[in-house]
C-alpha cells in the first residue's frame, strides 16, 4: 500500500467508526423507528420498546437530538408537551438501514446451517 | 398499520439489531479490516490498531470467529503459529460497510456546518 492508499484506508476506517458512534448500539435504531412509526411522547416510545430504561431512552434521545436526527419540540399547552419526531435528516439513514437488514437476514440463515 | 405490517417492521428492527450485535461497536470492523490488509498475527493485528487492548481483541477475534468472519489457522511448525485470515463471506460485509464510510463523511460535514 502507498501513503496515499494507507491515508484513505484509516479515513474509511475513521467514518465507519463515526457512523457506528451516531447510530450503533442496541436502541438507537429502534428508537429512531418508533418515533418514525408515530410515537411522540417519551412515554409511548418507551412503551413500544421492550426492555429500555427511562435513563437510556432519555440519553439516547439526546444523543440522537444533537446529531439532527429526531427533532424535540416543546408544544405550548397547558400543561407543556415535550414531542419527537423525525426530520429530512432522519431519512438519509435509509441507505444503511436497508443494507443492515438484508444481511442481518442473510447471517441468521448462515448461523442456522452452519450450527 | 396491519397487523403484517407491523410483524414485517419488527423483524426488519430484529434483523438490524442482529447486524449491530455481530458487526457493532468501536472495534469489529477495524480488526476485519486490519486481518484484510495482511495482518495475520496476534500481535500485528494489536499494533495496527491504536489504543486496543490485548483483552478486548482476544474477546472480538472470538466473536468473529463464530459468527464465520474471520479464520483461526493454526501453522503447524516449531512453535504452533496462529494466523487469522479473512474469508469469502468477509467480503459480504462491503455492502454494509460502503454505505456507513458514506454517510460517516457526509455526517461529519453536516455537524461542521451545523455548529
Amino acid at each position: 500500500m502507498t501513503n496515499e492508499e494507507e491515508n484513505l484506508f484509516q479515513e474509511n476506517i475513521r467514518a465507519v467508526q463515526d457512523t457506528m458512534y451516531v447510530i450503533g448500539g442496541k436502541w438507537k435504531l429502534p428508537i429512531i423507528l418508533s418515533i418514525y412509526k408515530g410515537n411522540k411522547r417519551f412515554n409511548d416510545i418507551a412503551n413500544s420498546i421492550p426492555k429500555i430504561t427511562n435513563r437510556v431512552l432519555s440519553k439516547e434521545l439526546k444523543h440522537l437530538e444533537d446529531n439532527f436526527l429526531i427533532k424535540r419540540t416543546l408544544v405550548n399547552e397547558y400543561p407543556v408537551k415535550i414531542e419527537y419526531s423525525v426530520v429530512d435528516y432522519t431519512f438519509s439513514l435509509h441507505d444503511i438501514i436497508r443494507p443492515m437488514e438484508v444481511w442481518g437476514k442473510k447471517h441468521k440463515e448462515k448461523i442456522r446451517k452452519e450450527l
